[in-house]
């Protein structure tokens, strides 16, 4: 896959942490090697909710292991999966609370390693159990309440383009704080919110006007595509799908 | 379901169109006669959209003949659903000036049949073809271009529970504009988000928060259970589901 995308031109590869298998120095030299960068790490275990290991003490661990693994890679942004409603609790803000408090104890871990900690606001489908944080307002009022320099937010145009407020958010309160943009598009059929993703195009949304809300808060870094897609581009030839990814990237993004 | 809602002591019923076949008076007229009201009609065609129909004509002819529906059943609250992003748009803005040209086009003729329309914003989850207002700011920037007396709100806890401004925005823009609001939970393990709500207590939404929130902004009508339940509570005994919604709703809500 690396030097597949190398040869297309591509900018860089953010990785997933189950494709290391302790290998991140070795994938982040090759990455390297091949003329691209390590974009960032996804992402950090859940750090609130039901589907987050049970103490605090594994899920801080598990934490500082993913930093170090970002550190390993060589990239400079690790991305945050929050994690939903913290059992007994009603509603998000509690939790809120608590991601908050988990964060701001890792943050200087991270920052003596050169890896800045991206919270990303998930599609509000997902609050159930996966997140706290269904907007980028959500996510910078948490950054506010951390309060460190290495903290800051990603924006996937998946979780976020129904937000009319976004381009106003961002312009405001996001300069100088996103740490990715995430792409892929919103297909006005989904029929799973998880794996039917959409390529850029075959969707609803407004991707230029998206990529200019980014770029307003001065975000002019590499655009992540992130399809998840388990029925239609997962089972297509790796190649046709990066040639596809390039030909939409250059046409709607 | 009259007489045994009648019975346990609710103050009204709802009804959807396809329910009522024709027999709108004499339903309105029996749920009156058994000393209860009845509280709304779910709901317009989708005003907007790849699931709307296919003529502006159409659309409007439909929307009339729910609005005549509405007053037959001696309501006046009429729900609007919109219906998505307009084939060939991207992202929402293009599709809420086309449904607000549609619902200023229908407000005096509901007006004259004494009949409100509520703007029910619905969960991101459904904004690729079932909607193009996802928060209660959506839904009242919309009444606001409307510019009509019998044009608010309806707001459904399933749609905005993890909306984090929702209060603030009630409070500030939603005086008196609140025309229904609908009650049930979100599940932390919600597997589709059309048909599987939760019964009130067994999810995550803060339902006490909720309620503030609508009686900050004057709302002091019934407050409507909802309960999409395909795998669940559509399969119980209708008697069980009906006092398990009274007792929730005097315990959670």
């Amino acid at each position: 896959m690396i030097d597949a995308c190398a040869a297309l031109g591509y900018g860089g590869i953010t990785f997933w942490r189950r494709e290391l298998s302790g290998r991140e120095v070795e994938i982040g030299d090759r990455v390297r090697a091949a003329g691209m960068q390590v974009v960032g790490l996804c992402r950090t275990p859940f750090l609130t909710g039901p589907l987050a290991l049970p103490s605090d003490q594994q899920i801080m661990d598990d934490f500082y292991l993913a930093i170090d693994q970002a550190a390993g890679l060589g990239t400079n942004v690790l991305t945050i999966v929050t994690g939903g409603p913290e059992p007994g609790t009603k509603g998000v803000l509690d939790s809120q609370k608590i991601l908050a408090d988990r964060v701001a104890r890792a943050a200087p871990y991270a920052a003596d390693r050169g890896v800045n900690l991206a919270l990303e606001p998930l599609n509000p489908a997902t609050a159930g159990n996966r997140t706290c944080l269904m907007t980028a307002a959500d996510a910078l009022n948490v950054c506010d309440a951390v309060g460190a320099e290495n903290v800051g937010v990603a924006i996937d145009v998946y979780h976020v383009w129904w937000d009319t407020t976004l381009a106003d958010t961002l312009a405001r309160r996001a300069q100088g704080r996103i740490l990715g943009y995430h792409l892929c598009d919103w297909l006005a059929d989904t029929t799973d919110v998880l794996l039917d993703r959409g390529m850029m195009g075959d969707g609803v949304a407004d991707l230029r006007a998206l990529r200019d809300a980014v770029e307003s808060a001065g975000y002019y870094g590499l655009c992540e595509v992130e399809i998840f897609s388990a029925e239609n581009w997962w089972k297509h030839d790796p190649d046709e799908v990066l040639d596809t990814i390039v030909s939409r990237f250059r046409a709607c993004c």
